[in-house]
C-alpha cells in the first residue's frame, strides 16, 4: 500500500488501516496481535483516536457502551428495526433504516451534552455553569441536553451507576473528574429553584464520559450508535423469530384517524 | 409494563427489555447490575441470546468483534461512509447507508459459512464435507464461503490466528471444538488435488467461532455489521477530518467511460 | 469524457449518461431537449430502458407510478417516514430508511407477478396457468404474488381501473394486451373451486403493466420504490408538521408486553 | 378509517389518505379517478401539497422533476447505488443507501437557495439583492447555493432552459415570474465586479420554479430526492447488468494511501 503513491490512491488517503497480501495493521498494530489481546472497546478506541487506551479509560467506554443498548419497542429506532424485517429485510438493511434513524433528536443529546461540557469547560468549568446555560437556552431553547426524562422519573437508572464509575476512574486517576464536576454543576443549576430536580440523564452522563475521555462531540452520537446497534440487532432478530409480515406501528384493526378533505374528487 | 396487557401493548411484545420508571431490565438483569460489570461482548451475547457467556465465550465474541472491523477504503461500505460524510451527513446517516452495504455478497460469507458447517455437523461432521461441499457447489455455485480471498495470499492473517483462539478455547472446555475441526476439513477439502491451498478466510474463521457458540447462522452477519460499524465509523469521522464536498469515488479530473448510444437526440 | 479512456475511467462505465463541461446527454439526448419535452414518465423510461416510450407506453407507466404512492400510516414505510423525522432527520434521511423497507415482502410482489407472468408467458401463455401455477406453490409456497389482499375485500380499487387502461393501450396497439391475458388467467384459476374470488391486487395489476411494457422483473421492485417515494415523502413532510419528537409506533402510555425472564439479576 | 376515532388510531392521524375496505382516497380524490387521469408530477403535488396544480403549473414541476435526474457516476449518490447492488443488495436497499447521501451538501443547495429567493421576496424582491445576499454570506459563508458549477463552465445547461420555461409560464400566467427575477437579480449581483460571471445552476433554477411553485424549501430537498432516485435506479441497475463483486471506489490494483504511524505494535 505504502508504496503507491499516485492520485488515485492518494484520492482515498488513510491513516487507519494498512494493508499488504496477508498483512493487515490498524493505526501501525498487525491485526493478529490485536485479536484475542485488545477488547472490542479498547478497538473502538483505537480505531477512532489513534492510539489505546488505559485499562480504566477502556472501561468507562464499555460502561457507555452498555449502557445505551435499547430503550424498548417504543424508542422510534427499535421499531423501525422490528418492522424492517417484516418487511423481508435481512439484517444488515433493518440494522440500517434503523441506525439512520438516530438523528439529533434521537441520537444527538450525547453530542450536544459534550458541547455543553466542554463550552463550560473552556470558560473556567463548574463556576462558568449559570452564564454558560443561560447563553445555551437564550440561542438553542429551553431544552438543556442531558438533562430530565419524559419516562424515567425521578432518575434515569444509568446516570448515577454511570456517574460513581467515572469517580472510581477519577481516584485512580484514568480521568481527571472534572466533567463530572460540570454534569453535576449543570444538574444543580437546571434544578435551582425547582420543586422537582431536573436529573442528569443516560446521554448526560454518558456524554461526562465521553468528555473525560477525551473524545470530540460528534464521536458521542458515533458511539452512541454503536451501543445502539446492539438493540436493534437484537429486536430485529427478536421479530423475524417471531414472524409477521408487514407489520404495522399499530395492531391492524385500529386504522388511523384521517382529517383531511371530504370524499369527492370528481369536479376537481 | 407487565401489567400493561391489550392488544396494542401485545403488538410489541418483546422478552428482550423490560421498564418502569426509574428501572430498566434486559432479559431479566437491572441495567445498574449489568453497567459495569458485563463487557460490551457480554452485553451484545445477552441482548441476542438471551443469557450470558462463560468467560471464555466472551473472549471468543470478542476476538470475532476485533478481527472484522475494517478491510480499508475500497471495501464498499467504508468507501460509502466516508462519500457519504462529504455530502453533509452526519455519522449516523453515513453509518446507516454503510451498514446496510453489508448484503449477501459484502457481508453475507459468514453467514453462509455458518450455515455450511451447520449442515456438515448435522449430517456427521468432518467425514460428510465432501459430500456436503459437492452438493453445496452443485446448489450455490462454485464459491465456498469462508475460503480463498482475492487479496490475502498466501493466507488471511486473521485465519489462524482466530483458529488459535477457538483451539485454546477447546482446551478449556468453553467449547467442544467440533466446528473447528469441520472448517479445518472443508479447507482440506477445497485444496484437495490442486497446487495452490485455498485457506480459510475471516469469514470462514468467525463462521467457525459462531458455530462453536451457538449462534443461528443470520446472526453471524448480524455481528459482523456491528463489528465492521466501528470501521465505518472511524473513516466516517477521518473523512470528516479530512473535509472534502461531494468527494466522488476517484479525483475528479478521470471521469469515467461512456459506452452508450451517440449523441444526437433531435430527431427522436 | 469519451476520450478519457483508461483503467480507473472504465470502473466507471456507463451507457446512460455522457458529459462535458457545459453539456450533459442522457443515453444521447440533450438535457435542454428533455427538460420541458419529456414527461417525467418518459424520463424514468429512457433513464432505465435506454429508449423513448410512445404515448400510450407513456401513459400506462404514469398510471402505475400514480397508483401505488401510499397505503396509508399502517404500510411500514410510511409508519418509518413518519417516525424517522421526529428522530430529527431531514426529508433525504427519512426517504433512505423508508424506500430501504421496500423488501421482498414490502415491495417484492410486483417483482415476483411479473417473474410468474413471463414464466406463463414463455411456457405457452394462458393455457400454461394451471400447470405453472402449480408449480410456483410447491417451490414457494401457498402464496402467489399479486393476487388477494387482507384489507382490500371484495376488490382492490386500483386493480380494475388498471387493468382497464392496459385493455385500452392493447386496442391502440401500444401494448398487445398478452400480459393482461394471463393476469385474468391466473386469477381465474386461484378463485376456482372456491366461494370467494381472490382477485388481482395492485401489485398484480402494475405486474401486468410492466411485462407488458417489456420491463425486467427487478425493476418492477424499482419503478414501484420511486412511485412510493411520493408517499414516503410526503408523510414526512406531513409529521414535520405536525411536530413530535421521537415518535413511538404508539401512544407513549401504551407500552409493550414483556414475555422474558423475571426480574433478578443478582444471581447471575 | 374516519370513524374509528381514539387515541390510537389519532397517534397516526393524516390528511393525506383515507381508507375503507374496497375504496382508498387521495386528498378526497378516490383513487381510481387519479389513475389514468393525473399524471405523476400531478400526483407529486397533491401528495405533498393537498390541491392539484393548473397544467402550466404541473409543466414546470415535470421539468423541474426531468432535469435533475442523474449527474453520473462521480456524484457521491450514483456510486453509492452502483457500489451497493455489487454487495448484494436488491434495488430498494442501493435506492435506500443512496438516497440518503442527498443531504444539506449534495442535495440541500435547492432547499437553500428557495429560502434565500424567500428572504428575499419577504424584503422587498431584487432590490433587496445586495444586502440580503451580504448577510447570507456573513452568516453562512462564502458560497451562495444555487450558482456557480465546478464543472460545467461557463454554463450549467439545465438552468437557462428551466429559467426560460418559467418565463413562458409567467407569461401564460401559471407562475408570477418574481422569482425568476430574484434568481437573476442574484445571479447579477454575485457576477458583479469579476470577469467570469457566477451563473445560476441546476440547483438555483429548480429553485426559481418551487419557490414560483409555491413550494416551502424543504420540499425542494424533497423533490429533488424523487427525480434524483430515477438517476439512481438506472445507474443500480446498470451495475447489477454489468456485474461484479463488491465493487470498490477504484480498480482493485491501486489501493490507497496510508498516513497513518508505522508498523509496530509489540511494543504498545
Amino acid at each position: 500500500m505504502t508504496d503507491a503513491h499516485n492520485d488515485v490512491s492518494d484520492w482515498w488517503t488513510t491513516s487507519i488501516i494498512d494493508m499488504e497480501p496477508g498483512k493487515i495493521f490498524f493505526r501501525g498494530h498487525p491485526i493478529e496481535q490485536l485479536i484475542g489481546n485488545a477488547s472490542f472497546p479498547e478497538m473502538i478506541w483505537l480505531m477512532t483516536r489513534g492510539d489505546l487506551p488505559t485499562a480504566g479509560q477502556a472501561a468507562l467506554l464499555d460502561a457507555a457502551l452498555v449502557a445505551a443498548v435499547d430503550h424498548g419497542p417504543q424508542a422510534p429506532s427499535i421499531a423501525c428495526a422490528r418492522m424492517a424485517v417484516t418487511c423481508g429485510l435481512p439484517l444488515n438493511n433493518a440494522m440500517g433504516s434503523a441506525v439512520n434513524f438516530l438523528g439529533d433528536v434521537h441520537g444527538g443529546a450525547g453530542e450536544q451534552a459534550v458541547e455543553l461540557y466542554q463550552k463550560i469547560d473552556a470558560e473556567g468549568g463548574p463556576d462558568a455553569v449559570p452564564e454558560i446555560v443561560r447563553l445555551w437556552r437564550e440561542s438553542r431553547g429551553k431544552y438543556v441536553p442531558g438533562f430530565g426524562h419524559r419516562f424515567h422519573k425521578p432518575v434515569d437508572p444509568r446516570a448515577p451507576r454511570l456517574l460513581g464509575l467515572v469517580d472510581e476512574a477519577a481516584e485512580t486517576g484514568d480521568v481527571d473528574g472534572r466533567f463530572a464536576a460540570i454534569g453535576r454543576a449543570v444538574e444543580a443549576e437546571l434544578g435551582r429553584g425547582r420543586s422537582a430536580p431536573v436529573p442528569m440523564n443516560i446521554d448526560g452522563a454518558t456524554a461526562v464520559i465521553f468528555a473525560e475521555l477525551g473524545f470530540p462531540a460528534p464521536l458521542a452520537r458515533g458511539i452512541f450508535c454503536l451501543s445502539r446497534s446492539v438493540g436493534i440487532l437484537a429486536h430485529a432478530w427478536e421479530q423475524s423469530q417471531q414472524g409477521g409480515r408487514n407489520k404495522g406501528p399499530t395492531p391492524p384493526a385500529y386504522r388511523w384517524t384521517y382529517d383531511g378533505p371530504p370524499r369527492g374528487g370528481a369536479s376537481s
